[in-house]
C-alpha cells in the first residue's frame, strides 16, 4: 500500500525532498531551522517497530541531517527528538539551536508563540536543505 | 582520562548501571519512568562527534532501552531526545509516556511542577530498570 503522510504532519510542514527511507520536511516555524524525517513506511509508531535494516538506515539519515544541518546553519547546539504523542505517526524532529534563539535553553516546545514562514523564506529554506539531501550517499 | 559526569546530571539523578559504551541513570522525577543515557566519552555534545563505532553502538543502547523500557511499563508511547542546550555533555532522554500521565500529550519538559522520588521508591525503579540492564547482550 503506497505510504500516507499524515495529514496534521502535511498541514505543518514543506516537503523537501526524499532520502532512501524518509520523507524530509521543513516545519512551518520561522523561528527555528527545523526540519522532520518520517519513514515512508505505514502503521509504524516507534523506531523498534521497523525491522532492523529500517532502523539502521534511519539512524543513519537522522544523522545524516543532523549534522548536515549543524555545519549548514552554523548551529551552537543541535536537538533532535522522536515523541509522536499527538500525531503517532513515526517522526523526527531535528532542530538547530542558537543561544539567542527565541526558546533557548527550553525546547522548543516550551515556545507557543510561532511564527510561519513567508512564502520566499520557506522556498530559500527548502532549496537550502535540498540541496544537502542531494549529498546524501 | 576518567570519564567525569557532569554535576548537573549527577546531582538530578540515581545511577542504575552501564552499559558497554553507556552509563544508565534515573531521572529523579516520579511522574514519568524517565532514565537518561549518558556515553562514558568526554568533551561530546553532538551525537556526530562520536567516532562511528561508538555512534552505532550508542543507537543500539539507546534503542535497547527504549524497547525495553516500554516493555517493562507498558507505555502508551516511548518519547526520546537529545538535546543538551543546558547540559553539553552528550546525554539522551527516555521517557515513558501514558496517555493519563501528567503532561500528555505535550512533551515532559512543559510540565515544570514535578516530584522527587522517595528513597523506597527510587529504590524499586532502580532495581526493575537495572535486571532490564542484565539482558544487553
Amino acid at each position: 500500500m503506497e505510504f500516507q503522510l499524515d495529514s496534521r504532519l502535511k498541514d505543518d510542514t514543506f516537503f523537501i525532498g526524499d532520502l532512501p527511507l524518509s520523507k524530509v520536511l521543513l516545519m512551518n516555524t520561522a523561528n527555528f531551522p527545523w526540519i522532520i524525517l518520517v519513514p515512508r513506511i505505514n502503521d509504524v509508531s516507534e523506531i523498534f517497530d521497523l525491522n532492523i535494516e529500517h532502523q539502521q538506515r534511519y539512524f543513519e539519515e537522522c544523522n545524516f541531517l543532523l549534522k548536515g544541518m549543524s555545519e549548514l546553519y552554523l548551529s551552537n547546539k543541535m536537538n533532535i527528538a522522536t515523541l509522536g504523542n499527538i500525531v503517532p505517526q513515526l517522526h523526527t524532529h531535528i532542530i538547530v539551536r542558537f543561544v539567542d534563539d527565541d526558546a533557548w535553553p527550553s525546547p522548543v516546545w516550551s515556545h507557543t508563540e510561532n511564527n510561519q514562514y513567508k512564502p520566499e523564506e520557506a522556498k530559500l529554506q527548502i532549496d537550502k536543505i535540498g540541496k544537502l539531501l542531494d549529498h546524501y550517499v
